[in-house]
């Protein structure tokens, strides 16, 4: 149809002369020399933008499981979950899961993009209350787009508070009908600030107002928290969220999201959410690798420890260079640039002189005037790589905009 | 929060009085005995109601593919696509999956779920004519859940034509104001209902009325066609449809949606979708396991040959015995039950008197009245598992409603 492709061509057009068409880089990621990838004439590069935070999809545990359940179940697990699509080892990922946070019972998605928008909007879509009172959210001015998905394709109130902003949150939640049921939605890492959000705080103030709170844990299950169940894990205030929602394709290194929760809660969303029960589930292959990878996490208290370390001295080491680094409470090194088309620049002078990869973030991701490029160290990334990565940066990056951080 | 759960809890056990209330059944596929699958307690069930329609999840050819990628790459893709989450093998089945429907491009995306909702929605979304003129989209009364929730999802006027009626089709394309954006939204095979879209016709209505053409061909992709293209490839009309959608996860036998169509449009999907922008690609495992699958589809035709010989000769033998079959021109048998209990009944009998699993289809799936079991036989079911089915449903439902059908 002639006037929709011209829509695209000229959509198109204008996302490039804006500075935000993107191309993708091809880069094969190794088990065996990961965090160096592969580019497809062979060079090797190397990747400090992956979110296999902790290594684990390259870890032999792993690896062995999938291939393990790739010969004996194969490719694909060929239905949806009601139609044949339902391996055990599906359920013993479901209780592992539940039992990471806690919680009584997990539920499986297709990825953690569909885990929120598919069980925010389930949620805000009851009448709990009776059909005189919609449910009021108050969501973070920073969460995800997934949560927005989620929140925006429901009959929600919508009530955006500032971003980890407690004092705002509440004015919202005090200014909201009493009566009304009330849910908080929030995240607790932000990948792109690297902040993390006051949980216990805003439970507080849930149980102050009688809301329900729905966390998305996506940037810290399996690196937070004494056995990686979390930030909710590590300030102990997991049993005071209602819905803890997670990847298994970040630090868990697999694919697929999840929630955990109320027995009650998880099997009415299992029993309702037409983006979990309509759509194929995950492998078995992909499940048994997530199982395994979770299992081992769980004891592997060194690995998040090294994350953490890796997280540290890169950071001093930004400092010690005089980078402009925005302020970090996660394993997560954002460093400011402040212009998209520098930061691309940069992004683009690293690869091709340096052979190392670093993504630009570039508006609409960070506001205009806070670009930068965001570096997520993991246990795997040595001092020598650190090195490098400094010395290219101060060879970049003009001294005058490294003296006016 | 207390009232929520009171209302999960509520909303569960009026499910379960409907007798809606679905309990999965776990059981593990296994490439070594497929269609028999493993329950938990070791026994074998064989199975009729897998989607691994031509048993491609279990093919050599693409376990040895997802283990070799598992080795080399490792089990998650550890980001988005623009995110270090591309790896050539994701480039590289993009341009299968357009070569096999013959476009101009491909995307992938993480379910044929997401890839309906995240496209459907992003192109209705759009005003290519202007403010004034918001998108009227034709939808099949019986899209799937997941075409809905993309339309749904939109700023488009909707109107719903009778299933498969070109005649109504027409009325409501006449009806609709000229100067506005059409998109008629359907499929090719149904799968609950075993039928086939006249898609010749559709492309003439469409190109009458300015139409753009929306094709989901996930229930016949691998299978239709000479070379597994689906039924526009077999109809000779794929050149004719704007846009043709389908899965990785049916006879491809892995996991993963996709869309094809004009460069220019992917493009902008790739770039506007937030679906797709947002979360994370599929293990490289997975698109190296639908590669090697899909490149062996296109020149496996006696697969394809054998599918529709078994899927007849179960339909004759159904006949032959006097079961109520309902009307099939595709590879799915479904068996006219009519009533949600009996209906049930029959499937749990099957299982555990005779050791074989069929799905029971009961409503919101289907009307009330229309009930029914769905059947759908692959090269691998042989005629002594299909003389033991008939066998089995003859001496489970009673000889009055059989006489009845």
């Amino acid at each position: 149809m002639k006037v929709f492709t011209d829509h695209c061509r000229r959509s198109l057009e204008s996302i490039k002369e804006q500075g935000r068409y993107r191309t993708f880089t091809a880069l094969q990621k190794r088990v065996d020399s990961f965090p160096y990838y592969v580019r497809p004439d062979g060079s090797r590069i190397l990747v400090w933008s992956s979110n296999d935070y902790i290594a684990m999809g390259n870890h032999p545990v792993a690896v062995a499981a999938a291939c393990e359940a790739a010969r004996v179940m194969g490719t694909g697990a060929g239905g949806t979950r009601n139609i044949s699509g339902t391996s055990p080892v599906h359920d013993e990922l479901e209780a592992e899961l539940a039992s990471l946070h806690g919680k009584e019972a997990g539920l499986i998605f297709t990825s953690g993009y569909v885990s929120n928008q598919a069980t925010l909007s389930t949620i805000l879509n009851t009448l709990p209350c009776g059909p005189a009172h919609s449910w009021q959210c108050f969501s973070d001015a920073k969460n995800h787009a997934s949560m927005i998905a989620g929140i925006k394709g429901s009959r929600a109130v919508v009530s955006i508070f500032r971003h980890n902003d407690l004092d705002h949150l509440e004015s919202l939640l005090r200014a909201a009908p009493a009566e009304a049921p009330k849910l908080i939605a929030f995240e607790s890492v932000y990948s792109m600030d690297a902040d993390i959000a006051p949980l216990a705080g805003i439970c507080d103030l849930a149980e102050k107002y009688g809301a329900m709170t729905y966390l998305d844990e996506v940037h810290a299950v399996g690196m937070y928290g004494p056995h990686g169940g979390g930030v909710s894990e590590r300030d102990g205030v997991a049993h005071r969220i209602d819905i803890i929602e997670g990847t298994l394709g970040k630090a868990i290194g697999a694919h697929g999201g999840y929630v955990t929760g109320d027995a009650d809660v998880i099997d009415f969303i299992r029993s309702t959410a037409s983006g979990f029960i309509f759509t194929t589930s995950i492998p078995p292959m992909t499940a048994a690798a997530a199982l395994a990878s979770i299992r081992h996490i769980r004891q592997d208290h060194a690995r998040r420890a090294k994350l953490f370390e890796r997280a540290e001295t890169l950071k001093a080491m930004f400092d010690a260079a005089g980078l402009p680094r925005i302020p970090s409470v996660s394993h997560i090194v954002p460093l400011h640039i402040g212009e998209a088309s520098l930061c691309k620049a940069v992004s683009q002078r690293l690869f091709d002189e340096f052979g190392m990869y670093a993504t630009p973030i570039n508006y609409p991701t960070v506001p205009r005037g806070e670009e930068r490029l965001r570096f997520t160290p993991g246990p795997l990334h040595t001092d020598e790589m650190m090195t490098a990565l400094i010395d290219a940066l101060s060879k970049i990056i003009p001294l005058e905009r490294r003296r006016a951080a």
